[in-house]
Protein backbone atom coordinates (compact mmCIF):
# COMPACT_ATOMS: atom_id res chain seq x y z
CA UNK A 1 0.00 0.00 0.00
CA UNK A 2 1.24 3.41 -0.47
CA UNK A 3 1.22 5.75 2.86
CA UNK A 4 1.36 9.49 2.94
CA UNK A 5 4.09 10.26 5.25
CA UNK A 6 3.82 13.38 7.79
CA UNK A 7 6.70 14.80 5.57
CA UNK A 8 4.64 14.47 2.05
CA UNK A 9 6.85 11.69 0.74
CA UNK A 10 5.34 8.24 -0.33
CA UNK A 11 6.79 4.86 0.99
CA UNK A 12 5.52 1.97 -0.58
CA UNK A 13 4.85 -0.59 1.99
CA UNK A 14 5.62 -4.02 0.53
CA UNK A 15 6.86 -6.94 2.45
CA UNK A 16 10.64 -6.87 1.62
CA UNK A 17 11.99 -10.51 1.44
CA UNK A 18 15.61 -11.71 0.61
CA UNK A 19 14.50 -12.82 -2.47
CA UNK A 20 15.05 -10.37 -5.12
CA UNK A 21 12.20 -8.64 -6.52
CA UNK A 22 13.65 -8.98 -9.96
CA UNK A 23 13.09 -13.01 -9.86
CA UNK A 24 9.33 -12.65 -10.13
CA UNK A 25 9.34 -9.80 -12.78
CA UNK A 26 11.93 -11.42 -15.27
CA UNK A 27 10.37 -9.40 -18.08
CA UNK A 28 10.49 -5.91 -16.36
CA UNK A 29 11.71 -3.24 -18.56
CA UNK A 30 13.78 -0.34 -17.72
CA UNK A 31 11.06 1.72 -19.02
CA UNK A 32 8.65 -0.58 -16.37
CA UNK A 33 10.78 0.77 -13.82
CA UNK A 34 10.63 4.12 -14.48
CA UNK A 35 7.93 6.49 -12.73
CA UNK A 36 9.61 4.90 -9.03
CA UNK A 37 10.11 7.00 -6.46
CA UNK A 38 14.29 6.72 -5.31
CA UNK A 39 13.32 4.06 -2.39
CA UNK A 40 11.53 2.00 -4.72
CA UNK A 41 15.09 2.40 -7.15
CA UNK A 42 17.57 1.96 -4.24
CA UNK A 43 15.44 -1.22 -2.73
CA UNK A 44 14.95 -2.54 -6.05
CA UNK A 45 18.52 -2.50 -6.78
CA UNK A 46 19.51 -3.73 -3.36
CA UNK A 47 17.74 -6.61 -3.98
CA UNK A 48 19.87 -7.49 -6.97
CA UNK A 49 22.80 -7.24 -5.23
CA UNK A 50 21.37 -9.60 -2.45
CA UNK A 51 20.38 -11.94 -5.53
CA UNK A 52 23.51 -11.80 -6.78
CA UNK A 53 25.78 -11.94 -3.42
CA UNK A 54 27.24 -8.49 -4.18
CA UNK A 55 26.01 -6.90 -0.98
CA UNK A 56 23.51 -7.11 2.07
CA UNK A 57 22.16 -3.47 2.29
CA UNK A 58 18.43 -2.94 4.06
CA UNK A 59 16.41 -0.22 4.41
CA UNK A 60 15.58 0.22 7.68
CA UNK A 61 11.85 -0.27 9.05
CA UNK A 62 10.04 2.85 10.06
CA UNK A 63 10.28 3.59 13.90
CA UNK A 64 6.40 3.30 15.27
CA UNK A 65 5.24 4.89 19.11
CA UNK A 66 2.67 2.14 19.78
CA UNK A 67 -0.43 3.29 22.03
CA UNK A 68 -2.78 0.30 21.55
CA UNK A 69 -1.98 -3.26 20.32
CA UNK A 70 -5.35 -5.99 20.33
CA UNK A 71 -4.24 -9.56 20.83
CA UNK A 72 -7.55 -11.42 19.61
CA UNK A 73 -7.95 -15.04 20.13
CA UNK A 74 -6.88 -17.37 17.63
CA UNK A 75 -5.44 -14.11 15.36
CA UNK A 76 -2.54 -12.35 14.71
CA UNK A 77 -2.04 -9.11 16.85
CA UNK A 78 -3.71 -6.04 15.78
CA UNK A 79 -2.16 -2.18 16.41
CA UNK A 80 -5.21 -0.52 17.58
CA UNK A 81 -3.63 3.37 17.93
CA UNK A 82 -0.08 4.01 16.88
CA UNK A 83 2.80 7.30 15.49
CA UNK A 84 5.19 7.74 13.14
CA UNK A 85 8.40 8.56 15.25
CA UNK A 86 11.78 10.46 13.46
CA UNK A 87 14.39 7.50 13.36
CA UNK A 88 18.07 8.31 15.34
CA UNK A 89 19.93 6.46 12.12
CA UNK A 90 19.67 6.91 8.53
CA UNK A 91 17.71 4.98 6.39
CA UNK A 92 20.10 2.17 5.01
CA UNK A 93 22.99 0.42 6.14
CA UNK A 94 24.58 -2.99 5.38
CA UNK A 95 27.76 -4.82 4.59
CA UNK A 96 29.82 -4.55 0.94
CA UNK A 97 33.29 -6.38 0.45
CA UNK A 98 33.90 -6.52 4.12
CA UNK A 99 32.98 -2.68 4.83
CA UNK A 100 30.34 -0.88 6.76
CA UNK A 101 27.91 1.05 4.35
CA UNK A 102 25.40 3.69 5.41
CA UNK A 103 23.21 6.25 3.31
CA UNK A 104 20.20 8.25 3.79
CA UNK A 105 18.30 8.98 0.03
CA UNK A 106 16.61 12.40 -0.30
CA UNK A 107 14.69 13.76 -3.31
CA UNK A 108 14.12 17.71 -4.35
CA UNK A 109 12.48 19.46 -7.03
CA UNK A 110 14.13 22.08 -7.21
CA UNK A 111 16.74 22.24 -10.61
CA UNK A 112 19.45 24.05 -9.61
CA UNK A 113 20.25 23.34 -5.90
CA UNK A 114 19.71 20.46 -3.25
CA UNK A 115 17.88 21.96 0.25
CA UNK A 116 19.93 21.13 3.31
CA UNK A 117 16.59 21.21 5.23
CA UNK A 118 15.91 17.78 3.92
CA UNK A 119 18.51 16.75 6.27
CA UNK A 120 18.31 16.30 9.74
CA UNK A 121 20.83 17.06 12.46
CA UNK A 122 20.61 13.49 14.05
CA UNK A 123 21.31 11.96 10.84
CA UNK A 124 24.05 13.95 10.55
CA UNK A 125 25.42 12.96 13.72
CA UNK A 126 24.90 9.68 13.02
CA UNK A 127 26.50 9.66 9.54
CA UNK A 128 29.11 11.79 11.61
CA UNK A 129 29.87 8.79 13.80
CA UNK A 130 30.01 6.20 11.93
CA UNK A 131 32.80 7.62 9.70
CA UNK A 132 35.09 7.62 13.11
CA UNK A 133 34.19 3.81 13.27
CA UNK A 134 35.49 3.50 9.39
CA UNK A 135 32.27 3.26 7.98
CA UNK A 136 31.66 4.06 3.95
CA UNK A 137 28.83 6.68 4.19
CA UNK A 138 26.89 9.08 1.42
CA UNK A 139 23.91 10.15 0.53
CA UNK A 140 21.77 10.15 -2.60
CA UNK A 141 20.32 13.30 -3.88
CA UNK A 142 18.14 12.84 -6.33
CA UNK A 143 16.60 16.14 -8.46
CA UNK A 144 12.95 14.27 -9.61
CA UNK A 145 12.61 17.18 -12.24
CA UNK A 146 15.43 16.01 -14.43
CA UNK A 147 15.51 12.30 -13.39
CA UNK A 148 19.53 12.90 -11.98
CA UNK A 149 21.19 10.98 -9.43
CA UNK A 150 23.93 11.81 -7.61
CA UNK A 151 25.68 9.85 -4.28
CA UNK A 152 27.54 12.27 -2.33
CA UNK A 153 30.33 11.25 -0.15
CA UNK A 154 28.78 12.07 3.70
CA UNK A 155 32.21 14.19 4.39
CA UNK A 156 31.38 16.83 1.94
CA UNK A 157 27.79 16.70 2.86
CA UNK A 158 29.36 17.56 6.32
CA UNK A 159 31.23 20.39 4.48
CA UNK A 160 28.20 22.16 3.45
CA UNK A 161 25.92 20.93 6.69
CA UNK A 162 28.62 22.78 8.78
CA UNK A 163 29.06 26.07 6.87
CA UNK A 164 25.48 26.55 7.05
CA UNK A 165 25.39 29.40 9.54
CA UNK A 166 28.79 30.95 7.97
CA UNK A 167 27.46 32.25 4.39
CA UNK A 168 23.67 31.59 5.19
CA UNK A 169 23.62 29.29 2.31
CA UNK A 170 20.84 26.66 2.73
CA UNK A 171 21.54 24.49 0.07
CA UNK A 172 24.53 22.98 -2.10
CA UNK A 173 24.68 23.96 -5.59
CA UNK A 174 24.01 21.50 -8.58
CA UNK A 175 27.02 22.57 -9.66
CA UNK A 176 29.27 21.80 -6.62
CA UNK A 177 27.14 18.53 -5.83
CA UNK A 178 28.58 17.67 -9.68
CA UNK A 179 32.08 18.28 -8.82
CA UNK A 180 32.12 16.44 -4.88
CA UNK A 181 29.88 13.59 -5.93
CA UNK A 182 29.40 10.87 -8.16
CA UNK A 183 26.78 11.02 -10.79
CA UNK A 184 24.86 7.40 -10.74
CA UNK A 185 22.94 7.11 -14.26
CA UNK A 186 19.76 4.68 -14.65
CA UNK A 187 20.82 1.02 -16.37
CA UNK A 188 18.78 -2.03 -16.52
CA UNK A 189 19.91 -4.06 -13.60
CA UNK A 190 20.53 -3.01 -10.97
CA UNK A 191 18.12 0.36 -11.62
CA UNK A 192 20.60 2.45 -10.01
CA UNK A 193 24.57 0.63 -9.96
CA UNK A 194 25.93 3.02 -7.36
CA UNK A 195 28.50 0.26 -6.00
CA UNK A 196 31.19 1.60 -8.58
CA UNK A 197 30.83 5.07 -6.94
CA UNK A 198 31.31 2.92 -3.48
CA UNK A 199 34.38 1.31 -5.05
CA UNK A 200 35.54 4.85 -5.36
CA UNK A 201 35.48 5.59 -2.04
CA UNK A 202 36.84 2.65 -0.95
CA UNK A 203 40.19 2.69 -3.23
CA UNK A 204 40.15 6.56 -1.89
CA UNK A 205 39.69 5.46 1.74
CA UNK A 206 42.89 2.36 1.35
CA UNK A 207 45.18 5.02 -0.40
CA UNK B 1 5.49 0.89 27.06
CA UNK B 2 5.88 -2.77 26.98
CA UNK B 3 4.38 -5.05 24.14
CA UNK B 4 3.57 -8.57 24.02
CA UNK B 5 4.40 -10.21 21.23
CA UNK B 6 2.76 -12.67 19.26
CA UNK B 7 6.01 -14.55 19.87
CA UNK B 8 5.55 -14.35 23.76
CA UNK B 9 8.49 -11.57 23.98
CA UNK B 10 8.20 -8.14 25.55
CA UNK B 11 9.58 -5.33 23.99
CA UNK B 12 10.14 -2.28 25.42
CA UNK B 13 9.02 0.48 23.10
CA UNK B 14 11.26 3.61 24.75
CA UNK B 15 12.35 6.08 22.27
CA UNK B 16 15.66 5.27 21.75
CA UNK B 17 18.02 8.13 20.57
CA UNK B 18 21.74 9.12 20.62
CA UNK B 19 22.01 10.32 23.80
CA UNK B 20 23.05 7.58 26.16
CA UNK B 21 20.82 6.64 28.26
CA UNK B 22 23.33 6.73 31.33
CA UNK B 23 23.93 10.53 31.05
CA UNK B 24 20.51 10.87 32.35
CA UNK B 25 21.05 7.83 35.14
CA UNK B 26 24.26 9.00 36.58
CA UNK B 27 24.24 6.60 39.75
CA UNK B 28 22.10 3.49 38.31
CA UNK B 29 24.44 0.85 40.14
CA UNK B 30 24.49 -2.72 38.36
CA UNK B 31 22.14 -3.83 40.83
CA UNK B 32 19.26 -1.16 39.64
CA UNK B 33 19.79 -2.50 35.98
CA UNK B 34 18.82 -5.58 36.90
CA UNK B 35 16.06 -7.06 36.24
CA UNK B 36 16.77 -5.95 32.29
CA UNK B 37 15.53 -7.99 29.24
CA UNK B 38 18.01 -9.29 26.84
CA UNK B 39 17.08 -6.57 24.34
CA UNK B 40 17.45 -4.16 27.08
CA UNK B 41 20.66 -5.09 28.57
CA UNK B 42 22.01 -4.88 24.65
CA UNK B 43 20.33 -1.52 23.95
CA UNK B 44 21.92 0.06 27.17
CA UNK B 45 24.96 -1.27 26.18
CA UNK B 46 25.18 -0.04 22.65
CA UNK B 47 24.24 3.40 24.45
CA UNK B 48 27.58 3.26 26.32
CA UNK B 49 29.43 2.10 22.89
CA UNK B 50 27.88 4.93 20.83
CA UNK B 51 28.50 7.80 23.76
CA UNK B 52 31.94 6.46 24.27
CA UNK B 53 32.55 6.53 20.67
CA UNK B 54 33.65 2.63 20.61
CA UNK B 55 31.23 1.75 18.15
CA UNK B 56 27.28 2.63 16.45
CA UNK B 57 25.14 -0.22 16.64
CA UNK B 58 21.48 0.15 16.82
CA UNK B 59 18.50 -2.12 17.06
CA UNK B 60 16.49 -1.91 13.98
CA UNK B 61 12.31 -1.22 14.28
CA UNK B 62 9.77 -3.75 13.80
CA UNK B 63 8.54 -3.98 10.58
CA UNK B 64 4.96 -2.96 10.76
CA UNK B 65 2.29 -3.43 7.51
CA UNK B 66 0.23 -0.39 7.64
CA UNK B 67 -3.77 -1.10 6.69
CA UNK B 68 -5.41 2.35 7.49
CA UNK B 69 -3.64 5.71 8.83
CA UNK B 70 -5.58 9.08 9.37
CA UNK B 71 -4.16 12.49 8.75
CA UNK B 72 -6.33 14.64 10.74
CA UNK B 73 -6.00 18.47 10.35
CA UNK B 74 -3.15 20.15 12.19
CA UNK B 75 -1.98 17.01 14.17
CA UNK B 76 -0.03 13.81 14.01
CA UNK B 77 -0.90 11.14 11.62
CA UNK B 78 -2.59 8.51 13.57
CA UNK B 79 -2.02 4.47 12.51
CA UNK B 80 -5.36 2.60 13.33
CA UNK B 81 -4.55 -0.40 11.81
CA UNK B 82 -1.38 -2.27 11.20
CA UNK B 83 0.09 -5.53 11.91
CA UNK B 84 3.56 -6.73 12.81
CA UNK B 85 5.46 -8.08 9.94
CA UNK B 86 8.40 -10.50 10.42
CA UNK B 87 11.89 -9.20 9.54
CA UNK B 88 13.78 -10.11 6.96
CA UNK B 89 17.16 -9.26 8.54
CA UNK B 90 18.25 -9.86 12.02
CA UNK B 91 17.45 -7.14 14.67
CA UNK B 92 21.16 -5.60 15.50
CA UNK B 93 23.60 -4.35 12.91
CA UNK B 94 26.47 -1.60 13.29
CA UNK B 95 29.87 -0.53 12.72
CA UNK B 96 32.98 -1.34 14.60
CA UNK B 97 36.43 -0.73 14.31
CA UNK B 98 35.49 -0.36 10.48
CA UNK B 99 33.53 -3.97 10.66
CA UNK B 100 30.64 -4.07 9.68
CA UNK B 101 28.73 -6.40 12.75
CA UNK B 102 24.94 -8.14 12.85
CA UNK B 103 23.72 -10.11 14.81
CA UNK B 104 20.18 -11.59 17.37
CA UNK B 105 19.74 -12.07 20.42
CA UNK B 106 17.61 -14.91 21.77
CA UNK B 107 16.15 -15.91 25.22
CA UNK B 108 15.75 -19.30 26.61
CA UNK B 109 14.40 -20.48 30.34
CA UNK B 110 15.97 -24.23 29.56
CA UNK B 111 19.13 -24.92 31.69
CA UNK B 112 20.77 -27.46 29.33
CA UNK B 113 20.49 -26.72 26.06
CA UNK B 114 19.61 -23.96 23.68
CA UNK B 115 16.85 -24.41 21.48
CA UNK B 116 17.50 -24.25 17.72
CA UNK B 117 13.36 -23.10 17.20
CA UNK B 118 14.32 -19.55 18.52
CA UNK B 119 16.19 -18.81 15.33
CA UNK B 120 14.23 -18.64 11.66
CA UNK B 121 15.62 -19.77 8.14
CA UNK B 122 15.85 -15.99 6.84
CA UNK B 123 17.99 -14.88 10.04
CA UNK B 124 20.49 -17.71 9.08
CA UNK B 125 20.11 -17.17 5.55
CA UNK B 126 20.98 -13.07 6.25
CA UNK B 127 24.01 -14.04 8.54
CA UNK B 128 25.29 -16.47 5.84
CA UNK B 129 24.83 -13.32 3.46
CA UNK B 130 26.98 -11.25 5.59
CA UNK B 131 29.52 -13.44 6.50
CA UNK B 132 30.55 -13.59 2.58
CA UNK B 133 30.63 -9.90 3.02
CA UNK B 134 32.81 -10.02 5.61
CA UNK B 135 31.07 -8.99 8.33
CA UNK B 136 31.82 -10.40 11.99
CA UNK B 137 28.41 -12.37 12.87
CA UNK B 138 26.91 -13.59 15.98
CA UNK B 139 23.95 -14.59 18.36
CA UNK B 140 23.59 -13.69 22.05
CA UNK B 141 22.43 -16.44 23.60
CA UNK B 142 20.79 -16.02 27.02
CA UNK B 143 19.57 -18.59 30.10
CA UNK B 144 17.26 -16.46 32.07
CA UNK B 145 16.95 -18.69 34.61
CA UNK B 146 21.25 -18.68 35.62
CA UNK B 147 21.64 -15.23 34.39
CA UNK B 148 24.02 -16.47 32.21
CA UNK B 149 24.49 -14.85 28.79
CA UNK B 150 27.05 -16.45 25.24
CA UNK B 151 27.81 -14.85 21.98
CA UNK B 152 28.47 -17.70 19.62
CA UNK B 153 29.88 -17.01 16.45
CA UNK B 154 27.24 -17.07 13.21
CA UNK B 155 30.12 -19.62 11.59
CA UNK B 156 29.54 -22.02 14.73
CA UNK B 157 25.96 -21.29 14.86
CA UNK B 158 25.13 -22.76 10.74
CA UNK B 159 26.93 -25.68 12.05
CA UNK B 160 23.83 -26.45 14.75
CA UNK B 161 21.56 -25.08 12.59
CA UNK B 162 22.71 -27.37 9.35
CA UNK B 163 22.80 -30.41 11.14
CA UNK B 164 19.17 -30.73 12.78
CA UNK B 165 17.98 -32.72 9.74
CA UNK B 166 20.95 -35.39 10.21
CA UNK B 167 20.70 -36.27 13.90
CA UNK B 168 17.33 -34.74 15.08
CA UNK B 169 19.02 -32.79 17.76
CA UNK B 170 16.71 -29.63 17.81
CA UNK B 171 19.57 -27.97 20.48
CA UNK B 172 22.84 -26.73 21.47
CA UNK B 173 23.66 -28.41 24.73
CA UNK B 174 25.38 -25.31 27.03
CA UNK B 175 28.52 -27.32 27.16
CA UNK B 176 29.14 -26.87 23.45
CA UNK B 177 28.03 -23.14 23.89
CA UNK B 178 31.06 -22.95 26.74
CA UNK B 179 33.07 -24.62 24.05
CA UNK B 180 32.39 -22.68 20.98
CA UNK B 181 31.07 -19.21 22.48
CA UNK B 182 32.20 -16.67 24.98
CA UNK B 183 30.51 -16.07 27.89
CA UNK B 184 29.60 -12.19 28.61
CA UNK B 185 29.78 -11.40 32.31
CA UNK B 186 28.12 -8.29 33.15
CA UNK B 187 29.90 -5.06 34.77
CA UNK B 188 28.56 -1.92 35.04
CA UNK B 189 29.13 0.11 32.13
CA UNK B 190 29.17 -1.29 29.71
CA UNK B 191 26.28 -4.01 31.08
CA UNK B 192 27.24 -6.72 28.50
CA UNK B 193 31.13 -6.00 27.52
CA UNK B 194 30.53 -8.03 24.68
CA UNK B 195 33.20 -5.82 22.36
CA UNK B 196 35.76 -7.91 23.93
CA UNK B 197 34.67 -11.31 22.54
CA UNK B 198 33.83 -9.03 18.86
CA UNK B 199 37.22 -8.35 19.26
CA UNK B 200 38.95 -11.94 19.65
CA UNK B 201 36.35 -13.03 16.24
CA UNK B 202 38.15 -9.84 14.53
CA UNK B 203 41.33 -11.26 15.80
CA UNK B 204 40.81 -14.82 14.61
CA UNK B 205 39.64 -13.09 11.18
CA UNK B 206 42.95 -10.95 10.33
CA UNK B 207 44.84 -14.29 11.02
Amino acid sequence: MTVHYPNGKQTNYQQVTNAPQSASKPNLSLYGKRGMSLEEEINDSNAYYLAKEIAVIHKKPTPIQLVKVDYPKRSAAVIKEAYFRRASTTDYNGVYRGYYLDFDAKETRNKTSFPLKNFHEHQINHLKACIKQGGICFAFLKFTTMDLIYLLPATKLFTYWDQQGDDGRKSIPLQNIEQDGFQIKYQLNPIIPYMSAVDKMIAELEK
